[in-house]
């Protein structure tokens, strides 16, 4: 089964498009894990126990599994391994190299980790893109508008496009955004249907113009609502396709840091049903409007 | 000691602006040093016992070692110690990420792995940029242009530029492709003198146009030259600094693969030998100039 369509059926046995980020900080899990880099896997396994249910994806982010080593690779590992085997696992490593070097990355996240998609950095071009898009049955996220302020230093730097055709001698030009650039390279690296994209949630806006370039069947990753301010809302009814789908919220610290004491399992749990309610609740409101 | 200081230092020693790329594929390695992941330290070990007194830097690429997982990670961490600790370490890993992420891939770079710099990717600005510079004594070098064909579609593309200052309503428009403009950003960030450049061989003129940018104390890394076709005393003669130094020649299939027969370790020292040669001819005829 191929990445689009694991992800829409995970997406509609667990009626949910929450993705939960498995971003784990030993200074934030609750004290009862122990304070080894073993309280990481514990921790995972206690948020994917907690949360099986509620996810259409799962996505661990490498950084914080690198910065602990060997050890940390390993718990890696073991988290994906845990994962049910319905449910895909978008490993986010925002990786992009020249080809023969991309090709290793692809090995390392594909067959090695096993994992269902990756997010990829678009900057060196289609080249560097295709050993991940090669893996037909894989998901690629491709990186296109993120959610900090520097953002605007390169993403949002206006552009000349100079759309060449190479049978004819007609020239298209345009002026746009890079990062909306970017979502229309998207569309023509997609020739697969396993690309997806990643976009920030803090400009609303922005999700609009995306969706619009890239229509119904490119899945957007949006993190940046919940911890980082973004607004739930506006991400689901403008970056969703027109049946409301396609869109998939990360939220990774408000969820798996959603309780610290005793009860932090409760806590976790409400926090994930919350969010799913409240992303269906924006998905309704979209399809009834 | 800092980076830049390291490097200038290991670069006088030894008389070289080599840097040898210790990218390890089992299919290429002398069938001699066996076919597990184990073949690959023995390798890597081999490689800098020969070259040791004859480079400026060793540049590991991740992706090389990631490919074997855990295993590759631990044979990473080897290579690293191995390394004579007066000759600069370059992780190529090419991350890049939000804040807390990016403080993340820094911690597993710097802390763990114990490198003496990284190269990182610019798409999301400064402040993904900052977790690394941050490391006042580590090099952090920037992707600015690489020589894939696909390059062009990004780094390429054509910018307005509107540099606003914030102390006027003075604003200065300029049109520039995307990778000079990197290349000026990368001056902007360079608060403590550790910031570097990585800038593909295969289109010397471009060279040019980046040091131009970023004056003299800024070193350019220098992939491409040999196997990807690079021009290599163009690359010295437009990529270095007045002094002619500060261009750093990375090869790594022309050294480390030049002989797979038994004769394989003189055919390796030689092409280091060979390479270390004709950089210092090409920037003896700068000098000379």
């Amino acid at each position: 089964m191929n990445f689009y369509k694991k992800l829409l059926s995970a997406a509609r046995t667990n009626n949910s498009w929450l993705c939960v980020g498995l971003d784990p900080e030993l200074s934030k899990i609750p004290p009862s894990f122990g304070s080894g880099v073993e309280a990481i896997l514990k921790f995972n396994k206690t948020i994917i126990d907690l949360t099986g249910d509620l996810v259409c994806a799962y996505k661990p982010n490498a950084a914080f599994y690198e910065a602990h080593g060997v050890k940390g690779w390993e718990t890696l590992h073991e988290t994906i391994k845990y994962i049910p085997s319905h449910i895909p696992i978008i490993l986010d490593c925002k990786r992009g190299d020249i080809g023969n070097t991309a090709k290793m990355y692809a090995q390392a996240a594909f067959d090695i980790l096993g994992v269902d998609a990756v997010t990829v950095n678009p900057y060196m071009g289609k080249d560097s893109m295709e050993p991940f898009l090669n893996y037909k049955e894989k998901g690629v996220f491709v990186l296109c508008l993120t959610s900090n302020p520097s953002a605007a230093e390169i993403q949002r730097q206006t552009i000349h496009v100079n759309k060449s055709t190479s049978n004819s001698n007609l020239h298209n030009n345009s002026e746009m955004e890079l990062f909306l650039r970017v979502a229309e390279l998207v569309t023509e690296w997609n020739i697969d249907g396993n690309a997806g994209l990643v976009v920030g949630a803090t400009k609303a806006g922005d999700l609009k113009a995306v969706r619009a370039k890239i229509g119904n069947e490119i899945p957007i990753l949006i993190p940046g609502v919940g911890a980082q301010g973004g607004d739930l809302e506006q991400s689901i009814s403008l970056g969703s396709n027109t049946a409301g789908e396609m869109a998939i919220i990360n939220i990774a610290r408000g969820v798996i840091y959603a309780g610290h004491d005793l009860d932090y399992r409760t806590a976790i749990r409400d926090a994930a049903l919350n969010y799913r309610k409240n992303i269906n609740s924006a998905i309704e409101k979209k399809r009834n409007a």
